[in-house]
């Protein structure tokens, strides 16, 4: 199971909430189990999840089209459909259970809509009167002016960043694949050096990376690539530029595997590095380490960040400058907590961080090193292989 | 240029705008030629472009942690940014174009947020008393009503549809983009039959077709591959069930190249079909041919449709039911028009169409032909190679 009940109930109750309703495509599978295609592909289509506070079993409203999807996921839910799709049956099939499940969906009224089905089920629910917090972000426009005309005796408080602080802390499934992707990305990185040469492309390396995520059975998402002046672009797309001898290789990668994400850095250089650039490196990189020896429950985000920052600072970039040195991934790439001076959030045992300590230096180099661990009830485990990645390529 | 600027001249007049507001991922990129990374793995972080009547260059608004991609994409517009970030530099570097350009709009004053950003433009170019288009489905929520409170002499047209109409017609770059991703999707389906074999899984064929799909630049997004009892699953999602003589493979697929989408469907045999199955498939790949033979400016998309399914019920399946049977296809995977008995779109010349027959089973069988096209003055121009694509694999 994705969701963290037991965070989502405190949650419901710290807020005072009778339900919740999921709307944008990573807290409807959050909450729900369910990936439905459309609505991570294209703004519009709309999947809704209903959960109340006693933890009946979820209500998912969906598309008549995506009911398969549902049926195959095996997803433990309520159903509600809407809109009209045909799927024909021929007389003489045995239906196998997923597409018994399916015709049995299908079956179910058409509801209209997903902003129609939603206020059927609340009134059906009996929920005049009370406080819903609805997940505003993965609404359409008028959406939620409608809800308030349609169903006025509802409280409606906004909960996008609720949920998203429910996801904060993972459960064992969701850690099981941030570390599966993160694995596959650092295999990526590897399969993506194996390629650089002279002349090779930053192009080149980036099919390579992309390659090996899809062998996988990860899915792209993150491929910033850049060599030399080029590792400087922080979000650099790879480009035709070909390696030369004294360039830095700049990755800020990571796809997503079952829509968890990786989100890691690694430097190479073609040819030994200056001694500078060396020391800058191993300034980043201690800074990264330190940050990691604090990490733990109850430690505050924004304590890791000065200690990050202050060693870097001390090891070798004295001027260095950042707004956060880190940030939670889940199902977003920016989940919860965020490591920066003003944040607020203090650390809890299973959180997923990435620990990263970037340096841009315009038109000349690029530098970064970034992590995933997972916060343990005494530390961190790190989900990617640390130390000091500097790669040289002979 | 991907942006049809005639094409929107006219529906700012038609719609009696001053200007134009993009905020959606696609609106943006598609009228600025701007591709802002962030945006488009996550909802928030916010790039929006300001376009005027009088077609000087468009304004792009932007996160600072963006600079160098506008700037490596040599996007030309006037900028306006937002946000902090530190990007160093160091006193020895000589800055090459790109970096150039990313120090120089680095430099210019950090406008607060994107909203803010947008404020300071309008009362800048004196838009009190004007009527412009915004693009509602990319703001967040809230976006609107700040706008309405801060700029009240404005008056505000929801413009989501408006862009999407003017999408509608490609302009020569982007047919060049559906060309190449409509190839790279032909081969990706070759590149999956090509491990297609006894006991061969749905997830192998897909890890063949992505990889095929990244090998050519193309980025992988809709891969249904499904066998047997689930090629009727219309979502089909890549799964462990191998492949046994007598099934059907159906392929629902297509990436992105430049973020140019496709979306075609192919059907396999592994082992000679029956007669019954070759005769629905026969009957759905006419429907499309009859379609494809009066699809030309002016034809209605109401009337496509109804040509299509009467002849897909004349030739082998009299039960056949649609809602559509094809759409257009560029930024986004259904972009205008939309061939339903209900459509009052009309095709006009440089409009490219995704023309399709699904046709699926309960548990037994889908079948689908899926061809895309670009409308000529004269008629149609495939962009897949279009006829029988029955593969019987032996």
């Amino acid at each position: 199971m994705l969701l963290n009940e037991e965070r989502l109930r405190a949650a419901l109750s710290k807020h005072g909430l009778d339900a919740v309703i999921a709307a944008a495509p990573e807290n409807v599978l959050y909450t729900s189990g369910f990936w439905c295609l459309p609505q991570w592909i294209r703004r519009g289509p709309q999947a809704l999840v209903v959960l109340t506070g006693d933890q009946r079993e979820p209500v998912v409203i969906t598309g008549t089209s995506t009911l398969d999807l549902l049926a195959d996921q095996a997803v433990a839910a309520r159903v509600r459909r809407y809109g009209s799709f045909t799927v024909d049956r021929h007389p003489a099939t045995t239906l196998d259970s997923v597409s018994s499940r399916q015709a049995d969906l299908q079956s179910l009224p058409d509801d209209g809509s997903a902003i129609d089905a939603l206020i059927v089920e609340l009134r059906a629910a009996g929920h005049a009167g009370s406080h819903i917090g609805i997940d505003e972000v993965g609404l359409m426009p008028g959406d939620i002016e409608r809800l308030r005309r349609e169903l006025p005796d509802v409280t409606w408080v906004p909960a996008t960043s609720i949920l998203r602080s429910v996801r904060a802390v993972k459960t064992p499934e969701e850690i099981e694949r941030l570390r599966i992707v993160a694995g596959i990305t650092e295999r990526s990185v590897r399969a993506a050096l194996a390629v650089a040469r002279e002349g090779a492309t930053e192009a080149d390396l980036a099919r390579a990376f992309h390659t090996q995520t899809v062998q996988e059975d990860g899915f792209p998402v993150l491929g910033c690539i850049g060599f030399g002046e080029r590792s400087a672009l922080m979000n650099v797309q790879p480009s035709d530029r070909p390696l030369r001898r004294g360039d830095i290789i700049r990755f800020d990668v990571g796809g997503h595997y079952r829509n968890y994400r990786a989100d890691i850095a690694r430097i190479a250089s073609f040819g030994e590095p200056s001694r500078e650039i060396f020391g800058k490196y191993d300034a980043l990189n201690k800074g990264v380490q330190r940050g990691i020896e604090h990490i733990r429950p109850g430690a505050r985000a924004s304590e890791i960040f000065h200690l990050v920052v202050e060693t870097v600072r001390r090891e070798g970039i004295p001027h260095y400058q950042r707004n956060h040195v880190g940030h939670g991934i889940g199902l977003d790439g920016y989940d919860l907590p965020l490591l920066s001076a003003g944040s607020s959030d203090v650390l809890e045992a299973g959180m997923v961080l990435c620990i990263e300590t970037p340096y841009y230096e315009l038109g000349r180099v690029g530098l970064q090193v970034e992590d995933m661990l997972v916060v343990t009830p005494d530390g961190a485990e790190m989900l990617t292989s640390n130390g000091d990645n500097l790669v040289v390529l002979p």
